[in-house]
Order: structure tokens, then C-alpha cells, then sequence
């Protein structure tokens, strides 16, 4: 996947997310986020809030689960994830477009809040090709394991970084 | 604050965050967020781990505390916040610079996890001007009613980090 | 401003930006940015497209008419902003609501292209305290010169968009 | 590509971008951009500048040639791409590591300069697998041309979302 809108949004759930399962016996989790700006107002010396964004979300599989199992209502939450666009008739057969948020990772806030976690029994596996990430030890921790290695890498165009040499353009 | 680097880095801790207090009893966690990518391995039909990230992180205030009691090392984050950088000598008397993050929002990722949380007693106040959020009606469900959400944020509360004297915790 | 939600999307207006006078002689530029994810299709072997966002987009001041001036039916741009949400009654009398970005900077992207760049002559001023931005030096190559780069940005500027009347440009 | 930490700059080159070749013959153009963040001083009623962040950053193939002709020292850009670390030894032979940029777009910012924009004569193709996107449609433009088709799309966890039925969870 290459282009997509990437977005990170901090609000509060408007209420418990909606945990369904498809016919296929897919979990998913539907809410709405919404994510209030405060501006400061000179004049008044205070801040004052501004208009709040209402974002419609979705999250899949177990990690659907997560979610329906962990935030209610009023849950502050941190969420990215890849904005998104429906288009659909409404009532009156008019043809609609909705922007919603397919979540990619989210949780808690700790701003105003504890949170106990627990890691999940079932490990990551499952359908999208996700394993469960192991935490790296830091380089700088283990001197020289990492070292002298062009992390330069990346997508398809960089095939041969290591190629040009000694000097390294950095 | 204007024309700050945000940032949003998924990862997961090296190890607990290290939690102190400054001179005038403030408290600040750091921690450092590995966060790696993967690549699709078109020859192997395979995903492949590429190089990790490691960005040193800090969190102020009751905030930090927040985080000390609910992340541990190998905890799965989201967390936002402002891209700095830090100039210092080195042992060698060089001038080096650092890159971190100032946290403005962390949690834990409900992908591989649930979470129990638990609203903070203290109220969002003390330092600056954060109120604690309320959640904020859906506009189209209770119409009219929109606003009246006092929204978090930090804002100019972190902006003075230097004051806490010669005890940096970076 | 703190707490809002900041997004920047790549993408190809579907048409000239569209320059108008707000009654106060403020300018405003509105156009839509459509983002197309490719998606790689392991079956296929190949990248096909996704579905587009289309996003609309404002931007003001002098900034809306350099935007005119240089931008173009077709032009791919970097753009990154603020999310807002705006509500309205559509024809049916039904309450509706917008999600569009208010642009804090824009550029043709140099991806496929190449571009010939003006400063514009009236400097930054204005309205909004914005005074046009400096290169500031690498610290590491005038040591302790870092800083006396006034930087731009938009902040409070753009708070006031409710000012100009009736002919609201969205 | 999956799990990358994306990252959003806004500042000024402080020198002109560097343009060198690898062995292969591809193209590489580096540069630093210097962003300079502001903070609103309630006691002096003014903006006052922040530390500035420098980043180094990197573009590739004809891209980076693009850039080279286009920017120049003090260029006001906006960029955005994928932040990395590098591992490296300094003279004394310690272990460093460096946060560079690799750039995904970059445009000259409209800002506080206008821009003429040409479209390179190559085509997007070449190594990468990436095409140059045609300007979509809008859908509103061309009624029912998009319309019902559920976009929920994506990933490869997306497989199916037409397989829910008409109990749309959005």
C-alpha cells in the first residue's frame, strides 16, 4: 500500500464502540472520535475551545475485540490510521461521500489516565501477514551490533544503497 | 505554538520508563520507542523486518507518572507529540546533537492487547490550563448541541522544560 | 491553538483552485485534492489503484493567491493542514456535515516535476503576525548561532474565518 | 512497506541541495531543512522563536534531480517521508547514530513565494514501480459515477467488506 492519507487524531469516544461480526464471522468495531481544538483567545487571556471534529472509525479482527473490550464512552483516546472514503445513497437516493478513519493502531490516552494492560492469548498471526513485533534491543546498548551498517533502505527504489561507496552522501 | 514537527511513531518500549522528579518536584518520564517497519519481500512472497527506529522520548507532569505506572519494556505505543532537538558535548568535548520526542499524547496499542483503564483522581489542572476533557455530543444526534466539550492539550504548559535547572533528565 | 486534528495528504486537484474576495477584500483560494492509494496485488503480481479521497481545501490571505497563481487543474501537491469539520443544510433541509482542510502549507510536488520559485515581493506581514521566515544556520556549522530564525506559521491568523459574512467560500 | 514512521516538515534549506551519483549512476540529492517553531510569550504578548529543528534528508533518482534544479538555500519547503536511523562511527571510532529524512514528497512551499510548475518530460516510470497518477474525477462531479460502492478497501485485512450485507456497521 503506497499513497494513502495518514492521519493521527486524539478525542473521546462519542459512546461504547459497536462490536459486529460479518457473515464471515469477521469481527469489526465501529465509533466516533471526537477531537475538540482549544484556541487562545488574547483578548479574553483564556483558552477557549473551538469546533469539535466528529471522525467515524473502524478496527478489524481481534484487534476489534481490543477495542470493544477496553473503551466505553467518554474514553480519550490516541488513534492513526488511513482516511478514507465511502460513497453511498442516502433516504432520499441522493449520492453521499463519508470520510471515515480505517485505524491502524489506537489506545488509551495516558494523559488522564491509568491503564493496566494485558497482552493478548491468541499471539498476532491470523490474516494480514501480522506477527507480533519483538521489542529491538537499542544500538547503542549492545556497542557495535548495529554498527556501521547504511540504514538508508526503504521501498523498491532502494534496491542498492550500500552500492555507492565510501561516500556515503549523508 | 506554531510550525512544530509532529510526530506519530508506533513501537514499543526498550525497557521501563525511568521516572524522576526535577528540582521543584516536577515529575518527567523517559523512555526510548523501537518502532520497525516491514518490508514485502517480493522474491520471498515474505514480509521482512527492516531497520528499527529508536527515538528517545519524554513526558511531564502527572502525565508522566501515568505513564510509569501503566508501561513497561516491551510495551506495545502509540504516541504523538513534537520532534526536538537537543545540542550537548560529548565526553570528548563535541558538539552532538539529539533528536527526541516530547510526548503530547502516549498509550498503550490495543492490537495485540487489552487494556483496563482508570480515570486519574487528581482532575487535569495543576500546571497549564488543561482541563480535563469531556466527551462531546454527535452534532447530528443531539443537534444544536455542539461545543461545550472543553478540550486537553498542552499548549504553552510545556514550554518551559528549562526551568527546572541544571538536573536534565534527557 | 493546541488539540487539532493535522493531516497532509499528496494528491492532484481536480481543478483550478477557485479564487474569491471575501466583502472585507480578504482573498480565499478553495479547491479539491484527490489522493489515490496503489495497492500491490500479490495474485496480479502488480500495483493497481485504490480508491481516491477527495478532499476539499481552503487556504487565505496572499497565500490563496499564490496558490491561484501557480497551482492548476492536474498539479500534484503537498499539502498539510487542519481538519475541520463544518455543518450545513442541504436542500432538503437535512443537517449535513463537511470534513475539509484548511491548508497551513502548500506546494507543487518536485516528484514529477520541476518548478521555478518567487518570493513574493510583500513580504509575510498582514494579518496574522506572520513575518516571512529566515534560513537559520546548522548549529554544528556556526556553533551557538542557532536561533534568531523567526519562523512562520499561521496560529491565530486563521481563527477568524467566520468574519467575512454571507459569501462564505466553502 | 508497513509500520514506518512517518513524519511532516515545514522549514527552509540552509544550503543549496547536493546532487551526486551513486556507482550505478543513480541519482541522489541531500540537503538539511531547518524548521523553526514559534511560541506565542503571554507575557510579552508576542511570538518569540523556538529552538529550530535540523533535519537531514534524502531523495532519490529523477526526483532528486527535480530538487536540485528547483530548490535553493533558504527555500521555504514542505516534505514529507519516512524518518530513519543510521548507524555510523565518528572519527574517534564511537558508535553514533543519526535521524535522517527519507523524502517521499517535497515541494517548494506557496507560502510567501509563488511557483512555476513544469512536468518532467520522463514519465513517472523507472525503477520503482511508480506511475504517474491521473487527476481522478470527483464523484459529486459526475453523479452516480461513484456512487454505492463501498470504499472500505485497504489492507490485506480488507478482503471482503462487501460481504457484510446491507447491515453497513458505518
Amino acid at each position: 500500500m503506497a499513497g494513502e492519507t495518514i492521519i493521527t487524531v486524539v478525542g473521546n469516544l462519542t459512546a461504547d464502540p459497536e462490536l459486529r461480526y460479518t457473515q464471515n464471522g469477521l469481527p469489526v468495531a465501529n465509533f466516533t472520535i471526537a477531537s475538540t481544538p482549544r484556541n487562545f483567545d488574547r483578548q479574553a487571556n483564556e483558552w477557549k475551545d473551538g469546533e469539535a471534529l466528529f471522525l467515524r472509525a473502524s478496527v478489524w479482527r481481534e484487534f476489534a475485540e481490543h477495542v470493544a473490550g477496553s473503551l466505553t464512552k467518554g474514553s480519550r483516546v490516541i488513534a492513526t490510521g488511513r482516511l478514507k472514503q465511502r460513497s453511498y445513497q442516502d433516504r432520499e437516493g441522493n449520492n453521499r461521500t463519508a470520510i471515515e478513519l480505517e485505524v491502524d493502531e489506537i489506545g488509551p490516552s495516558l494523559r488522564y489516565a491509568t491503564a493496566q494492560v494485558t497482552r493478548a492469548a491468541g499471539g498476532g498471526g491470523g490474516g494480514g501477514g501480522q506477527s507480533r513485533p519483538q521489542v529491538a534491543d537499542e544500538p547503542w546498548a549492545t556497542p557495535g551490533s548495529a554498527g556501521g551498517a547504511p540504514a538508508a533502505a526503504g521501498g523498491d527504489a532502494w534496491s542498492a544503497p550500500g552500492a555507492y561507496g565510501d561516500d556515503t552522501p549523508f
